[in-house]
């Protein structure tokens, strides 16, 4: 069954879980590992990313979309593109916390954005219980969010649950993945900012081949590598949780 | 602002909550108000539902989509047709806690279905905070209530949410009604149980002219009986929570 969790708290039990934060952190995190980081270190706040702060260690993340005050980068995918060391500490409000539910509730838990749609859709073909965990922002639903997660499961072969079928309906209301993520509350904070460009970067279909995985867990934040699985296998390691 | 809440459970402070469970508790709870009954007691079991029986009241409830045992009716509109008491009781699993939970954060809650869609948007008019409450089906959405809160989205004025505009990128993406309830996953159940002609008659649009209000709990239960607002007006009585 493949099934959409339209909050990072309705998740339920699932043999895989793919957790989406279009607008910005999944996409973040999926071109950092593109980028060379190692590891993401994937925090629930601008203080637990402090504190997992060492010398080998980039901090990124936002405070209402700006970069946090003594953070080396923002919540903009494409200022990880020069890794700086192997592990970057992404402090991100929604991400975090649907990643670690989702560790909590699923065996395997994928990290999924547009701009590594083939290659989630390829590690996910053959799967059976799937879960489509949606961060949504601050308790609300995201468009975004919803489209990517209609886009995955319209990819995807098998049966769907109702709200797969919601999901795809939403993907299918929009001509590109650009409108989607224009029509959301989540593109309006972007704009306030003067970050309307990565609302077009998140946008990119298909631009990198790698996908994120939670291999752990660490103090509260979420450990994500590059998965390994090879295509249509099954994970290669259990989650840490 | 007109909200989308996709599960019972995801409610949020409002000034006006609108249940829905297409299938087939409001559906039910419009008709017994249209049919004569003067109150419906709103039970989340038949157990609590059995603990209200009294003789001046008819009970009906289902067990996986059945009459339940001993009961007077079952859960379909149509057997509300004829009242026999001017209390009914009817146990649902996932449209009175639904009801309840809106009635502890919304300041007003009404009953929706697609068999008074035109009457709930005419009292919908003109309200500015507005949450739509899918009920879903045992903590999963259903395609049907989402539907319905698309198309009662789409009628309205007004600023609305990303998850508004899910919800109006399902309705727009099933030509009738009818279509929709027969896509969820809610019309196997009644397929199975000989129950086919619930889905037919609930896709029904704007065949009566009453919308139900919550006006008291009472031992759990939610106490809906005809809204008398006039249209456009504001609230006539606060909900007894």
């Amino acid at each position: 069954m493949i099934d959409v969790a339209f909050l990072g708290t309705d998740v339920r039990a699932a043999g895989t879980a793919v957790v989406i934060d279009v607008l910005r952190a999944t996409s973040t995190i999926t071109l950092a590992l593109s980028s060379g980081y190692e590891r993401v270190l994937v925090a629930g706040s601008v203080d637990e990313a402090t504190a997992l702060r060492t010398d080998g260690r980039t901090l990124a993340g936002e405070v209402g979309c700006a970069r946090a005050p003594g953070f080396d980068l923002g919540n903009s995918p494409e200022e990880t593109l020069d890794p700086r060391t192997t592990d970057l500490v992404l402090a991100t409000t929604n991400g975090a916390p649907a990643i670690v539910a989702s560790s909590q509730v699923a065996d395997d838990v994928l990290v999924a954005s547009l701009l590594n749609l083939d290659a989630v859709c390829e590690q996910l073909a053959g799967r059976e219980d799937i879960l489509l965990v949606c961060a949504g922002t601050d308790g609300r639903v995201s468009i975004e969010d919803v489209y990517l997660a209609g886009r995955i499961s319209a990819a995807l072969e098998g049966p769907r649950s109702d709200a797969a079928h919601v999901a795809e309906a939403v993907a299918a209301a929009y001509t590109t993945a650009f409108d989607a993520l224009s029509a959301s509350g989540g593109a309006v904070g972007l704009r306030r900012e003067g970050l309307e460009s990565d609302i077009a970067f998140c946008a990119q279909e298909s631009i990198v081949d790698v996908v994120g995985r939670l291999t752990a867990t660490q103090g509260g934040a979420a450990v994500v590598t590059v998965a390994t699985v090879a295509v249509g296998a099954s994970a290669d390691a259990p989650v840490e949780a």
